[in-house]
C-alpha cells in the first residue's frame, strides 16, 4: 500500500512538471506580463512556487542546502512580513531578471534538493506538513498563471490564442430551466477538524468543524447560463439601481460595466476571449468571469438570491468530486448535462461559485503558527467566499470545505453564479 | 392610557426639537462645513431629515398638501434612487444656499403641515410606520450631525469648542483590568420579528428572529480604556504588521495612522479633540474613534478577538438600556464604573463596540417595498456590525438588536472595542 | 496738488470699501464657499488682503501696534513660506471660525490703525511701497473674490442669481466681421523700469525695460465672439485633435469639454451662467472662460494665432486704459462697438486675452526683497501670459505692462481670445 | 563625390545597425519592459522607428510593396492621430506579441524593401526628405532607448549590468571652479532656413531664422559637477524652499526627493546607478539625471541663473560638434577638462543642458504638412528647451540649432545644468 509519504513524493513530481506544462505555447516575453497589481507574470509564479519550498522546507529541514541565489528570497516573496522584505507586488512585471532560463534553473534545483530530501527517512511530521501545503499552494498559483495570463492577453487587441482548440464546441442554445433542489437544512456541522492527517489537506481556513443554523432551502440545479445573463442585460440590467448593492452600482458606473469580463460583441453578435482566442458566446454555457457585484444583482433580478458558503458545502458533501478541470484543457465552462432535476450539476469544475458569506474566520479558528499564519487569516475581510472550483482549478485542489475568496469587484477570475432560495 | 400615536405625537415635537437643539453654540457657517465625502453639513442633515417627511409622509397623505420648494427634493434627497435625482454627496457643503434661515423655515413649515396631519382621524396604518420610520431617521441624524461636525472642526488648526463644559472631568488612572463575564451560548434566537407594531420600531434589517448556534463565550466586562491603547502603542502596535490584516496594515500605512483619530501629542503629554475643546486624554475613559482595522488588531495583541454581533446581542438583551448618551451633553466616553466582576457594564451609551460580523441580510431578511426598501439593504456589503449606541447616540435610538454598521477604515464615529473569547 | 502720498491715503479708503462693496447679495453662508483649491472663499480674500496690511505695513512700521489675533497670521497667510506655516490652502473652505462678523472686525482694526499710520508724518520709502502693493494685491482680489464666488455657485443646481440686472441687455446678431490692424514691429522696448516711484506702481515682474525683436504683425481688431465660437463647435473644434496641443487634446477628453466653462445647452439653446444668473447667449458678446488650450485651438483653426504679450504690450500702449471693468457693475463681456476698421477695441477690460507667452522672467529681472520676492518670481513656470483685463478687473488695476498669468488647463478667470497674425 | 543621396543609403544602413547594436546585452525580456507611461520598451523602440519607414516611406514611394503585417500599424503608431489608431502608450509594456525574433523579421523585411527603393534612380525630393526625417527620428530613439532601459533596469532591487566595463575610471575630486566665458549678445539670427536640403537636417521646430536681442551675457566654462551638487544638498538644498519655484518645491515634497534620479547613499557613501552597474559617485563628473526644477533651485542657490536657448545657441556655434557620445559607449557623464579658461568645455554630449526657455514656436513657423506635422509642433506647451546631447546621443543627432526637450519634472534622461549670467 502507498503511504501518504510516498503519495506525496508523486504528487510532487505531478505537480511541478504539471506547473511547466501549463506554459507551453507561452513565450518567456509572454511570461513577464503583469497586467495589473492583483494579478502577478507566469515567470513569476514559477519562481515563488520554488521560493515556497526553499524558505519553508528546505532551509529548515535539509542540513547544509545551498540556496539557488539569496537575492531570489527577496524577489519571489510574496506577502509574508515574516519572511522579510519582498520585491513590490506592482512592480513583479519589471523582473526581466533574472530571466525564464534562470528561473527553469532555479527550479531544477530545487526539485533536485527536494526529491533527495523527500527520500531520507527521518523527516519530522512538519516537513511533510509544509511539503503538502506548498503542493497545494502551487496548485493554487496554477489557477492563477491561467486567469493572469488571460487577463494580460486581453491587453492585446488581436486576441493571441495561447492555446489552440482542435475541435471547437458547436454553439447551442437548448438549455431547459434549472430546477429547485431541496435541502433540510438544520443544525449541521460544517467545516474540517483542526487535527489534520498527513494526505488529508486542508487549509487552516476551513477548520474547525463548528455547528450552523440552516433554514431549509434550494439550490439551483446548474449554474446561471450565458443565455440567461443576456436577458438581464437585455432587460437593463446593468442600467438599473434596483438591483444593485451601493458599492455594486458605484462600481458598475465607474468601470462602465455593460457586460461580463472579455465579452465583446462586434456588429451584434457577442463574442468572449478565452485562452484559446475569441470564440462566440455560447448561450448554454455557463456565465463566467462576474464578479460578485454583478451575481448579486442577478440574482435580485431573478427573484432569488445566492447561497451562503454552508448551504453550498452541505449540499455538495454527497457529491463525487468531478466537472470540467484545469487538466482536461478546455479552458472555457462546460454546458448543462441532461439527467435529473433533482440532482445539483457542475458542482465542482466549471465554474467558481459566488456565495454571500464573506470570508471569516470559523469560531475557534487558529492560524498555523509562524510565517504559515499569514496564508490566509490576514485576508479575513471585505473578500467573499467562492465554492466549488472552475474549469481552471487543478482537480485534486477541490473538496467540498475548500474556500477560494476573493473581493466583490474583482473578476478576472473563472467566477460563476448558483441561485439559491429558501423554500 | 397613552396611545402609540399619541405616543409618535409627543416623539415628533421631542425629536424635531431636540435636533434643534444640538445646534445650540454653531453658527450658520459652522453648519455649512463638509470635511468628506462621508460627512454632510449640519444644515443638510436639517434639510435631509425634513425632506424625509415631506416626501414619504405628506405628499403621500395630506391631501392638497402644499410643498415648501420643489427644489428642495433635490437638493435633500440623499441615496434614494427611486425618488429621482439629486444633488452630489461629495458637494452638499457647496449648498450656501438654501439659506440655514431658509431651511428652518422649510422646518416648520413641514413641522405645521405634519402636526396638522397626525391629529386627523384615520390615517392608514403606513402613515404611522413612515413617521416612525422618520423619526428614527432622524434620530440617526442627530448623532451623525454630533460625528461630522466634530469631524469638520478637526481641521480647524485651533480646536474650537462647540459646547462649553461646567465642570471638566478629572483625569484619572485607576481603573482595574476587565473581567470576563462568561455567556452559555447554545442554538438562540436572535433579531426580531418583521411584524412590528407601532410603537415596537425596529429597522427591516433587524428582521426576521432566526437561529444562530453560539459556542460557549466570554464578554470582557468593560470596553478597553485609553491607557489599555496607550500600552498597545508603546508596544510598538502601530508599527508591527503581525497584529494586522492585510487590508488594515495597507490603510495604517497610506494613512500614516499612530494613534486613535482626534489624538494629539504635544511635549509628550496626549490631548484629544471633543466637542468640548482640546481636553487631556483620560487613561481611565473608554477609548473612542477607533477603526475596525484597529479594533481587530488590538485584540489580536491582547490575545482576544471581537464578538460577534449575535454573542453582543444575546449576552446585552438582559441589561437595562442605560448609559452616557447624546443627551447628557458629555460628549466624550466614560469610564469603567465600580461593582460586580460578573456583569457587563456600558453595553449602552458610552462607546460603538465593534463586532468582527459584517453587515448582512438575516436569513429571510424582506426590505421594505419600494424606497424606503433602499434604507438599509444595499449597504450590506462590505460593512461592519456595531453595537450598543455611544455618548453620541439618542438614547431612544438603542435596543439590543440595533445594527449600526460602518466600513472598516472608518473612524469619525465614537466606535470602540470590547474584546471576546471563547470559554 | 495731491501728493502720492495723499493719493494712496485716499486709494486704501476706496480699495477698502469697495473690496466690501463686492460682497452685496452675499451671504455669510456663500462667502464661506470653496469650489475648488484654485479658488478660494471670499470671507479668506477679506481676511488675507488685511493680513497683508497687518503682517507687511503695521507689525513693521507701527510701534507697539497690536495685532487682532496672532493666529490670523496662520490662517490668513496664502502661500509667504518665509512668513511661517499656513493654514493648507485646499482646506480654506473649512474655516468657518473666524465668522465673517469677526473678519469684519478684523478688517476695521487695521483701517484705524493703518489710517493712524498713513496721518504720521515720517514714514520710510519703504512703507508706502509695501502700501501700494497692498493696494494692488487687493485689488488683484477683487477680481479673484467675484471669480471663485461664481465658480462656487456653479456647483448650485438652480443657478443663484447674486446681482439683480435692472435691464438686461438685448441679444443680438450683428457682429461684422474683425479686420486685421498692422502694427511695425522691429526692435523695441518692453516692461518698465525696476525704478518705481510711489503713485507709479508696477509689480516686479514687469520690470526691466528690454528690448524685443517683433516682426511685423497684425491684431485683431477685437476679441472672439460667442457667435464665431459656436462656429468652431459647429465645425467639430472640440472633437478634432488637429486643432490641439497634445496636453491640450488630452485635456478635452479627461475634461469632456465640449464649450466654454458655464455654458449650458437647454433643448437647443445656449446659455451662460453669469453673477446675474442663466442668461440667454449672446452671439456678439466676447467670448469668455475658455483656457488657454480652446484659445489656442481655435485660432489655428481659424488660421491664425494668438499674439505674444509683446506684440500686445506695444500695440496697446497707444489706447486709453478704458473698457468694461469690474465698477461697471456688468458682469459679462460686452460687444464690438461701431467704429473704425484701423483701430483695436476692448484691449482693457471685458476679457483677458491669452498670449502665446509663458510666464517668464524678463532679462535682468530682480525679485523684491525678502517675503515680497515670493508674490510673482516663484510662480515663473507652465502659465501664460493674459492682458489687458476683464469686466471683472478693477480699472486702476489695468496697464499695457501688466501680465496676469494662468495655467493653460484654468478657465474660471474670464478669459477670452485676440487673433494675431504676421503681415 | 558622394551624393547626398549616397550618404543616406549609407547613413540608412549605419543608422538601422547601430539601434540593434545598442541591444547588445539585453534579453527579450529586458526589451519588454515599460516603467512609466513617458518611456517605452526597447522592443517598441526597434518596431516604431520601423514602422515609420514602412507608414512613410514605404507605403508612399514603393508600389506594389508588402506589409510585414497591419496590425502592426495599430500597435507601433506613437502619437500620430492622422494615422490612425493605436496601442494605449501606457500599456506598451503588455505587448509580448509580436515576439523580439518578429520584431526583428519585421525591421529586416522593411531594411530590404527600404535598400531596394533607394537603389532606383527617380525618388521624388520628399521621399528623401522622409527617408532623411526617419533616420533622426530613429537616432532620437536610440537614446530614448539607452534612457528607458536604463530606467527599467532601476526597478531592479539588484542593479543589474548591462554593458560591462573593462576599466572602470577612477574617482577623482580635483575639478577647478568654473570661470565665466563672456559673449557679447546684441541683436542676433538664430534659428535655420525651412528650405532644407537633403543631407543638411534640421527639425521643422528649428525653423525659420529669427532675431533674438540678447543682453550681454557669460556662460560658466562647464557644466555643474556631482561634487558641487553635494555641496547644494549639504547646504540643505531639497530642503529650503527659496531656492525652488512653486511648482517645484511642490514636486519635490510630492516625490520626496532629496538628490538626483539613480543616486544612493550606502553607508555614508554616494553611488548612482548606470548601464554599467551601480557605480561610486565621482565628484568631478557632471551632475546628471536632475530635472528642471533642480537645475533652475541649484542656478538660484548658486546665485546665478539657466542660460536662455538662443543664448546656448550663439555661443555653441562657433565649437566643433565633439564631446562624449553614445557611439563611445561610456553611458556616464565626463569631466572637466584642462584648458583654458576662456573656452566652454562640453557643449555636445556629456549631459544635455537644461535652459530656461519654454519649448514655443520660433516666429514664423510652419509644422510640416500632414501626419509628420505631429511631429513637434503639438507638443509646444510646457516643456523646456535642452541643448547640446548627452552620452547618450549619437553624434549625428547633434547641432548647435537641435532643441530637445522635456517637462521640468522629468529627469530621466541625461540632463544637467550649465550655469549662465550677465556680465
Amino acid at each position: 500500500m502507498v503511504t501518504a509519504q510516498e503519495h506525496l513524493l508523486s504528487l510532487y513530481q505531478q505537480v511541478r512538471s504539471t506547473t511547466i506544462g501549463l506554459t507551453d505555447g507561452l513565450t518567456a516575453e509572454d511570461m513577464l506580463l503583469q497586467s495589473m497589481e492583483d494579478a502577478s507574470p507566469a515567470k513569476w509564479h514559477l519562481g515563488h512556487t520554488t521560493w515556497f519550498f526553499e524558505a519553508l522546507v528546505l532551509d529548515a529541514y535539509q542540513p547544509g542546502y545551498q540556496r539557488f541565489n539569496d537575492q531570489f528570497h527577496y524577489l519571489f516573496n510574496s506577502y509574508y512580513e515574516s519572511l522579510g522584505q519582498r520585491h513590490p507586488r506592482p512592480h513583479r512585471g519589471m523582473l526581466s531578471r533574472p530571466s525564464l532560463e534562470q528561473v527553469m534553473k532555479f527550479r531544477l534545483h530545487v526539485d533536485e534538493a527536494m526529491l533527495s530530501l523527500l527520500q531520507s527517512k527521518e523527516l519530522p511530521n512538519e516537513c511533510w506538513q509544509r511539503l503538502e501545503l506548498g503542493l497545494h499552494h502551487e496548485m493554487q498559483h496554477q489557477e492563477l498563471l491561467i486567469t493572469d495570463q488571460l487577463h494580460a492577453f486581453s491587453f492585446h487587441h488581436f486576441h493571441p490564442i495561447w492555446k489552440t482548440l482542435l475541435h471547437q464546441p458547436p454553439v447551442t442554445s437548448e438549455a431547459a430551466p434549472h430546477s429547485w433542489v431541496a435541502q433540510a437544512g438544520g443544525l449541521v456541522p460544517v467545516g474540517l477538524s483542526a487535527e489534520r492527517r498527513i494526505g488529508d489537506f486542508a487549509y487552516d481556513c476551513e477548520t474547525p468543524i463548528h455547528q450552523q443554523y440552516l433554514r431549509p432551502y434550494c439550490l439551483a440545479s446548474r449554474p446561471v447560463t450565458n443565455g440567461e445573463w443576456l436577458e438581464f442585460m437585455t432587460d437593463g440590467g446593468y442600467r438599473d439601481p434596483q438591483w444593485w448593492l451601493s458599492d455594486g452600482w458605484a462600481c458598475v458606473n465607474r468601470e462602465g460595466w455593460q457586460a461580463p469580463l472579455y465579452w465583446q460583441n462586434k456588429d451584434d453578435e457577442w463574442f468572449r476571449y478565452t485562452p484559446h482566442g475569441l470564440l462566440p458566446l455560447d448561450p448554454d454555457e455557463s456565465v463566467c468571469h462576474v464578479s460578485y457585484f454583478e451575481a448579486d444583482a442577478y440574482a435580485r433580478w431573478a427573484g432569488a438570491r445566492l447561497p451562503t458558503e454552508f448551504e453550498w458545502e452541505v449540499a455538495a458533501r454527497n457529491y463525487p468530486i468531478e466537472g470540467r478541470c484545469m487538466e482536461q484543457g478546455l479552458w472555457f465552462p462546460g454546458k448543462p448535462l441532461p439527467g435529473s432535476d433533482t440532482a445539483l450539476q457542475h458542482l465542482y469544475g466549471n465554474v467558481w461559485e459566488w456565495t454571500q458569506s464573506p470570508y471569516l474566520a470559523f469560531p475557534g479558528f487558529e492560524p498555523l503558527q509562524g510565517a504559515l499564519g499569514e496564508y490566509n487569516g490576514k485576508f479575513m475581510c471585505g473578500q467573499f467566499v467562492l465554492k466549488g472550483g472552475a474549469f481552471t482549478s487543478p482537480e485534486q485542489l477541490l473538496r467540498a470545505s475548500y474556500r477560494n475568496f476573493f473581493y466583490p469587484h474583482q473578476r478576472w477570475q473563472a467566477t460563476g453564479v448558483r441561485l439559491a432560495r429558501y423554500e
